[in-house]
């Protein structure tokens, strides 16, 4: 799944499903009997009450390409677990996000961008920006070049490098950074990887996103 | 898999498999590139090496029925996800644990057993133990008749009373509590769980458990 | 500060207050530069936005001495550091919990008490209990006697025994404690543990306490 | 505490002592009593038995400033609490980090450095580095003197670039910091942070600090 102009984002694997939810739930709250209450209610009461412990059983490994200051945002959650590249390790497969949009800074909110600038001005700067990359890139291989150890060269390469990593996560710790990262205060860099998170575990936990939708993100919980 | 009188432990499902600690190791260390290093050798240096975070990927949900002094260590590992079978909901399936052997406690370390009390004793006090149950369940089932809360009642129930619950962990943090929890130190209730764990995954992981064995269990890391 | 019959719970340290999570925040959102934003509004703004990491940077050392039922539903708290006495250790200090009320199951939520029964059912029940804690006791120190070791002699012991632990908490998650178990669907004898530490923590952060009594707790976040 | 050529470590505020850690363990142990056991001795059979969790009970407050890629490594710690600038609130004070040797990369470990490039080619190289931040500098502020949003601006600035952020973590977590970053294979970058805070930290914890290092750090655990 394309994300951004040269990112993307997989599911790789997946652990359990809907079902999974509501049997874990059903051990917690009903000892095994099997209850009346049908799943889609039963999953809605449990997001209702904060009983979030029934969708850690459920897994998620992803493996995502996004440029580092996204990477940066993403790894501030630490119940997920990651392997990424490692720059000491490898020289190889130098990319660097261009947006194709340059947003407008916010006068009314410090951390947030509205809008854009103008067609010509974003012509501008966005050759400013390819240089920019091209002589990070060229300075990057010269100190590779002078033999200089890859964990210190890599500091001159800007953050908007993409990076790659697999990361899993549970059902619950996926929909709490959704709710952060999937947010009009996020911003849209990470909103993509969010968005596209929640239409890849769509088909797999149905009733629980269309539930969480609903009373999460749409609500006041 | 039965465990203790009337316990078991079973796997209820899983999320990847040796390759998948291969992956996420190969993302880190080489770049996404083949390495010439072979899947053996690279996951005896990761686990030689500290490098605990590929193990992370792969994850386990197990179903578990237990006595309550064992679930209470089990729940002090607080890396994994549980939803246990509430007391205040149910007053349903009452079991206890019955030892088949009653150890005798040790002198030179103060928290553990070693060997076995006489024949006879043991005859005795198991008598014992099975009067005290039924007399638990007596009042336990007069209070519920009683009309007082499940939420009460429940305290007059000794600890060997059997509980159930789902535990979702990862294999590097079920490595951690194998480590811990089947070791000489450990109490024999909780090893035969550890235990069956390690068959359990075997099929799996068999070369990251094979690994595990020589370096973490059996070495000095 | 005694809770139950012979429990308590102590604030035996703790580092940061009020000032902790302002400074925190700032380093977040304003770089360092004092903020015409006054303290109050800050904490206020943090909790409505879901802002929570500035409140982890200030933390708590209670210790707690309650029954083991108790401690069951506090320690599936997993960001907790807790030490607690162990019973493979010691044969000491056994103490029971008898309530002083003994509370109806309710039949509209599965889970909950509602008011009491009646004071000559309590009274033959409390008995009851007594004579069972006296029995249990009984045939503990037997085991003891009869050389058993303590890990397995413990398990005959009921769960309203008294267990002491130390329990070390960043406010953060803190907050996260009191908001599910000083709750009205919450049991009664983990909520006067609740809120003996809203008490206990007031003298030191006075403000992030206001705010999230208003916000959270009473409020709809 | 100065760290690198513009970076710093304080410590900010701290929670417990040896003391803390003697008296959760002898709740775990021994039961409230005073044991014979000597505190150090005690220590030392904590660490050598993997009894890790009265450690924890001792936190710690720090402020850091450590160039991007340092930070990097840090935060994939996820026991610590952390609160850091945020570039998409100010574009103050921007500050690159200029190492004063420029490490050669190794042949023989992929991953580390060794030795020195020549003297010339160091400051042939340097000024390279120096120009390049300043024409990183120069384009950030052009982009933020077009009206940019800052949060898209920054992705131009390279991961020599300073970032400050607090960070709180307990005495365990930081042992296992620092066993896994004041290591002959960490970079050399992040080594000196861990180094200082075992300097910082010695006066608070000696005893603690002592047996980590003799039985972790030097030892075959």
């Amino acid at each position: 799944m394309r994300i951004l102009d040269k990112g993307f984002i997989d599911l790789i694997d997946h652990m359990g499903d809907d079902n999974t939810v509501v049997s874990a739930a059903r051990v917690s709250v009903l000892g095994h009997t099997k209850g009346e209450i049908r799943d889609g209610e039963l999953i809605r009461y449990l997001l209702d009450n904060n009983h979030t412990s029934p969708f850690e059983h459920v897994t998620f490994q992803f493996l995502v390409k996004c440029p580092i200051f996204v990477a940066r945002q993403w790894m501030r959650h630490r119940t997920w677990s990651y392997n990424e590249v490692s720059r000491r390790y490898t020289s190889d497969n130098i990319e660097f996000y261009i947006p194709n949009k340059l947003r407008r800074q916010s006068i009314g909110d410090k951390q947030m961008s509205e809008g854009t600038i103008s067609a010509l001005d974003a012509r501008n700067i966005s050759k400013d920006i390819e240089d920019h990359v091209s002589d990070s890139c060229y300075l990057y291989r010269k100190m590779i070049t002078y033999g200089i150890a890859r964990e210190q060269a890599r500091m001159v390469l800007p953050t908007n490098l993409y990076t790659s990593f697999y990361a899993t996560v549970d059902l619950h710790n996926l929909f709490h950074f959704m709710k952060l990262r999937n947010h009009p205060h996020a911003q849209e860099e990470v909103r993509v990887y969010a968005e596209a998170m929640e239409s890849l575990i769509e088909p797999i936990v149905p009733i629980s996103l269309g539930a969480w939708k609903t009373i999460i993100k749409g609500g006041s919980n």
